[in-house]
């Protein structure tokens, strides 16, 4: 996480807050209407009602604007918002969570917009870090906090670190997703999460 | 697969396979030595000492030349080459074929050819299925047949596919090594087949 709060739901509270949120939703926006090669910079800009100048002088290229424009929209959807869920069942829990992640790789657009992502992070390392900081962190976060109550129940074997058991759970989908080894659907999501919890059982 | 035996090691009989065989070379030698943006398709004939017209009467684009590339390398490297070892122990042989996986990472110039050939994937559905075709396939393939064997003697649970018992041990390198999420060393290969291996138990 940084420290200026760019993870966290903005509040725009001055002008030059709103022209940030403006340029973020504008290119949430276009990636969703547009093909990737076709939401510049300047189609942001326009969208957003503000210059190209103000764009650049707070993200150095459109990869770093479109990994903070997922990252404020994580922050404000129902997955990123809040806890994961604890009904004490830490596997009905989680596949709720993985259900929903992979409703979303579902919708055309929002998968166009994440491979577009993944490709920015491949290309600059600087984009890479910036992936893993804005949008991965926030997520092992929230899986953290499940998994240490899922530990003080005994319902975990503790000796697992936050990082490894959130790959558990989150890899076999983000590898499935991008290469398309077989079905991303509610059946695959409710086995990985079997899989998971049988790996994770003290 | 493919029904004209490109998965296979090449056996050079003919004009035309010597020319295949030399492009694939020179693309795997140019993508150790130059960034991939300089790994063109003229740099590449220049390099096998064929004409540009050779490469693309094969091959639509470099992408498609490029996984063709890491297949041929796959199909002749000790990983690809052979079957994973049946000691009777499936941990300690899964080990060593993700700790191989975990040391070709770590070389710079295969790192960075993996990551051009996730991002050639990413941006053409067809170069995606070219890669999943010529070098996940193979490897899936190789992971099944010592699942068999450990099926065949009691030590997993009969019900887990191939590929999803697959993507239990491999996705959680992949998606390490794609986003940079901790080390990525044998203790990380250890580790996550370990916990493999007690999500398959039977």
């Amino acid at each position: 996480m940084d420290d200026d709060g760019r993870d966290r739901p903005p509040v725009p509270t001055g002008r030059s807050e709103r022209a940030r949120t403006a340029a973020l939703e504008a290119a949430l926006a276009l990636a969703v209407e547009l093909p990737y090669p076709q939401v510049t910079m300047e189609a942001i800009a326009a969208r957003a009602g503000v210059g190209k100048a103000t764009l650049y002088r707070r993200w150095r290229h459109r990869g770093a604007l479109l990994v903070d424009a997922v990252a404020h929209r994580n922050a404000r959807a129902a997955v990123g918002d809040g806890r994961i869920p604890d009904t004490g069942d830490l596997q009905a829990d989680l596949s709720a969570v993985l259900r929903a992640v992979v409703d979303e790789l579902a919708v055309p657009a929002w998968d166009a917009l994440l491979r577009a992502l993944c490709v920015e992070a491949l290309v600059d390392t600087a984009v890479g870090a910036q992936v893993l900081e804005e949008v991965f962190a926030p997520q092992i976060t929230l899986f953290a906090r499940r998994f240490a109550a899922a530990r003080a129940t005994g319902h975990i074997d503790g000796s697992v670190g936050d990082v490894e058991a959130f790959e558990l759970f989150v890899a076999p989908l983000f590898h499935r997703w991008q290469l398309r080894t077989g079905a991303l659907d509610h059946a695959y999501a409710d086995a990985v999460v079997r899989r998971g919890c049988r790996a994770l059982s003290p």
